[in-house]
């Protein structure tokens, strides 16, 4: 598959999930898990369908073949690599409080936060068996063992990273450093990690696997910063959930700490005073959206964004070219360009 | 180690803790998470120490020599159990609302339910990473992949356990045998897990694995029932834990079950009253403990506990004749024993 990064992202994405790759994953997403099965797999199939952009299971099949390997090995473990991003944003979800994503309710707003806790433990759980089913397509026993072991560290990265995110709440006066930090531990961590499995169990060596981890890690960070710039160019309706989460739990997200670096004191104190609040409205996410525009903020985010997309495409081009390596160059433009 | 059931309870897990397995899992269970290294090092220890009985991890060690094969391969993940087995706890104590647990605050009362849901995840997967160290002792890769595969099977169990048992709270006039198949996947699925597990990765052949596998199970099984006991023979400071959350959340556990079966309508109505109430007194759980006592289920629950004990006795007597072995079989009757 060859997927070129148009100038319309939402146009792109859904070539992506119109592709080859994508109709596979979305077909199986959630076999596992039957209709009316049970209350639990009601509520796993709430968190999983209808499927995301499928970003990450993509990535892991397209680094199966950039890295010379194959496809069809990593399939049960790319849903898997769904199944753990979904439990993280199911679990995501009770800690911000959310109560909309993907424009449905959240699976605590719908079921509570008991139900919603064990209904991620569930996905956590299942990610870890649908590595393990590779082993039945022919995967070696020690690849199997390496995936798992990028997982579960990669898992503890987000936790760490999770940690650290409600440590710099509140204080928009922070370092980038440390904002960047963590987002590579939250959001870099898995995709880094979605990369090096899909390389290892496609069959990959171990020199491609690393390069391939290293794009996923700076794909994933450049896609974080774009996450964190759609409050400010887009609306709730567009993306599906809510854009006063980030100031409603006192987050200071890249823009806000640039506005902040850059702003006078007036901004400060209005920035410093939007993430007190501990609640958003329209009103105080505009007045924040004025500010990071008229600092600059918003243009020097999307900088650093396309820094670490640069990042990884540099990684890529040591690779031979393919059809797969030109769709993961398109993800990596893709998630520098906010929509 | 052989170590002998003795008719005080509390003194035979004093003893196992005491014993040579008991003093190495006991010094490393931290180890990973140095003091003070960050927050989430700081609750997780919160959560793992002092230790537990370790009653999971020591089965995982003695069922390897049991069934043939050496304890110290498994070490890492005899650990890794541990860590899986509080990170349930971890999260139960949220979802029930429990303030207290092995004599201090739970995690969720002491650093609220967002860092309690990432403290339990963490542990989930370094639970994972665990086992895979294991691969650096000389466990060949297969055995860590089945091993693996066992885990998050058992996590997957849990789950559904976890949901099923949401699903019976409130009614005493349930069937036992619901209950049996929620404590067989909320409890018995983990024990399972650990004797195979040990078994698998100290080297044992697969028929032994079986057979400890089955054994673990039904141990899981008398240990849950023992545990539900506790409430009506045993008061907090003993156990260190609330003994009336079970009836503050509903929850009609095998004792009331069968207390309900066995009661007059009077005694059915106050046991339904004290189910609904979802809150519970001291006053409310005597009343409880006196229509279990008066109507034979206190004797008829321990009755149960003895059968699924007796299951795994039979269970290990396959197995050669060991101290390994004495001491699974020991554990097996202390499980069906309250204190």
């Amino acid at each position: 598959m060859t997927i070129v990064a148009s100038t319309d992202p939402l146009d792109f994405t859904g070539k992506l999930s119109a592709s080859h790759s994508g109709r596979l994953l979305r077909d199986r997403l959630g076999q596992r898990w039957p209709e009316s099965a049970d209350r639990l797999s009601t509520m796993v199939r709430h968190a999983l369908l209808p499927a995301g952009k499928l970003i990450r299971p993509i990535m892991a099949l397209e680094s199966a073949v950039a890295a010379g390997g194959r496809p069809e090995p990593v399939l049960p473990a790319a849903l898997g690599l769904e199944y753990l991003h979904v439990a993280t944003l199911v679990h995501d979800d009770i800690i911000d409080g959310d109560a909309t994503r993907r424009g449905r309710p959240t699976v605590s707003a719908a079921y509570g936060t008991p139900d919603a806790i064990v209904t991620g433990d569930a996905l956590i759980f299942t990610a870890f068996t649908a590595i393990v089913e590779c082993r039945a397509g022919g995967v070696p026993a020690d690849r199997i063992v390496a995936a798992v072991d990028a997982l579960a560290g990669a898992g503890s990265d987000l936790c760490r990273g999770q940690v650290l995110e409600a440590g710099l709440a509140g204080d928009p006066a922070g370092a980038a450093t440390e904002y960047l930090e963590m987002v590579r531990l939250k959001t870099g961590a898995l995709f880094r990690a979605v990369c090096q499995i899909g390389a290892l169990l496609g069959g990959a060596d171990a020199e491609r696997a690393r390069l391939l981890a290293g794009y996923g890690e700076s794909v994933g960070i450049a896609f974080q910063i774009r996450d964190d710039l759609l409050a400010y160019t887009s609306d709730a309706a567009t993306i599906g959930k809510s854009t006063t989460s980030d100031l409603a739990n006192g987050r200071p997200t890249l823009p806000v700490l640039l506005a902040h670096r850059a702003g006078g004191p007036a901004q400060r104190r209005q920035l410093a005073e939007a993430l007190s609040r501990g609640c958003a409205d329209p009103a105080a996410l505009a007045g924040v959206r004025d500010i990071v525009r008229a600092t600059g903020a918003l243009a020097a985010a999307r900088d650093v964004a396309a820094e670490h997309a640069g990042r990884a495409h540099r990684r890529l081009s040591t690779l031979d070219e393919s059809a797969a390596r030109d769709t993961l160059a398109a993800i990596a433009g893709w998630a520098a360009v906010p929509g």
